[in-house]
Parts: structure tokens; sequence; C-alpha cells
């Protein structure tokens, strides 16, 4: 049985927020969104459907813990949520907290540009983040 | 309490497949992809979590339902599933089964184009889809 490793491409564009039982919290390095990726530390996952249905059932609870915890600390409009993966085949979920002012709206955010955080900027909303969702 | 309606443009834009315990499934008149709602048949329902928790479990039950006959069926390379409803509020999620030969991989399919199904291609397909679900 192989053990979990974060795809390197996904350790390249997110940093860490926190860690819940089923899921990495990272945050995507991307100020122009507000963005965040869970990954399921889950071995050789692609798709919902290579989780056992009590790891499906957790990672729906654990969407919609931070769902609720992004949604009240960025006031959003409309939370997105997907999982899409065809870029980084390792199971990752989006959770964008979606404002009707962003650089996207109401459009995806996929392919719409990227700024990157400053890093102080960046750490102090990873600690924001961290107290917003109870980590 | 209200009731449950269909939203106005996701009943333009898609067809009926059949229902589950929860969520209507609808095929996405769209033949570029092989691309299936499912729509939680709960009113005033915009998030995920907006559903009681029972709700949300049965919704990942469905998810993973629709999902495997879609991965079957079609032969996909990757299943896409996104709830964004940005434009339509009425909470929905998309499924889509991706081949790396499709109009728009490895992106998303938002705003890629839309081609109407045939009616009798069309009918001929949510039958197909009815078996392949177990409906």
């Amino acid at each position: 049985m192989s053990q979990f490793h974060l795809h390197p491409q996904l350790k390249r564009d997110t940093h860490r927020i926190g860690a819940l039982a089923l899921c990495d919290i990272r945050l995507m390095d991307n100020a122009l969104f507000h963005w965040v990726i869970l990954i399921p530390r889950v071995a050789d996952c692609r798709e919902i459907t290579d989780l056992k249905p009590s790891q499906q059932h957790l990672l729906m609870d654990e969407i919609t813990r931070v769902s609720e915890a992004m949604q009240q600390f960025f006031a959003a409009d409309k939370m997105n949520v997907a999982a899409l993966g065809n870029q980084v085949q390792q199971l990752h979920i989006h959770l964008i907290a979606r404002k009707k002012t962003d650089a996207a709206w109401p459009n995806p955010v996929w392919g719409k540009g990227r700024v990157h955080y400053h890093p102080f900027k960046r750490e102090k909303l990873i600690g924001s983040l961290r107290d917003a969702m109870g980590l």
C-alpha cells in the first residue's frame, strides 16, 4: 500500500492552513480570489468515488465546515465547490468564496489570472483563516 | 415553508433523466460534453451548507452513485464534480464525464460552447443513462 504524498504542483501552488481528520487545508496562492483547497490524505486517490463511503461522508463534513467558515469570514456572495483534477490528478476540492466584485464573477475562476500574495499578507490571512475555521 | 420548484433556467437547459431520494437527475442539453446535473429537491436551497447534515451525506451518496455510472458508461478519463451556481442560484451539482478528446480538455467545460442534442439521440441517451444508473 502506498503512502500519501502531496502532489508537487499542489505543494507549489498552495500554502498550508491546517488539517482536519481527512483533509489537509491549503490556501491557493492567488490573491485575486478567496480560494482554499482540501486534499484528502489518501494515497492514489483521483476521484471522490475512490474514497470509501465513510471517507466520502467525512469529506462532505469537512467541505461543509470549511465552506461555512469561508462564507462568514469573506462575506461570500456564493460558494463555489469543485473537484476537477484534469491537470493535477490527485483528488483535491476547490472551495472558493465568490464576491460579485471579484475578478471573474459570474464566471468560474479557473484561467482568470493569478496574483501571488505578498508573503506577509499571506501569513496574516492564514492565521485569520485558522481562527475562523477553529483550527 | 415554500415548496420546491425547478429553476426555469435549469428546466430550459436540461432534460429529465430520473430521480433519486434527494435529487432530480437531468441531462445538460449540450452534446459537446457528457454532462449531468443533480438538483436536490429542497426549497430555497442555494448552498450545500443550506442542506441538513443527513441531506449532505445523501447528496454525497447520490453524487457517488451517478458519478460511478457515468464513469463506466462514458469510459471517462476524469470526473468533474462542481457546485458553482453563480448564475443560477438554485443548488445544482454538475457531474461531467471528461474525455481527453473532448472540446475543452484539460480546461473546465463552462463557457466552452454548446451544441444541442438531436431530440432522437437525446432521448436514446437518456434511456441508456437510466439503465446505466439503475433507475
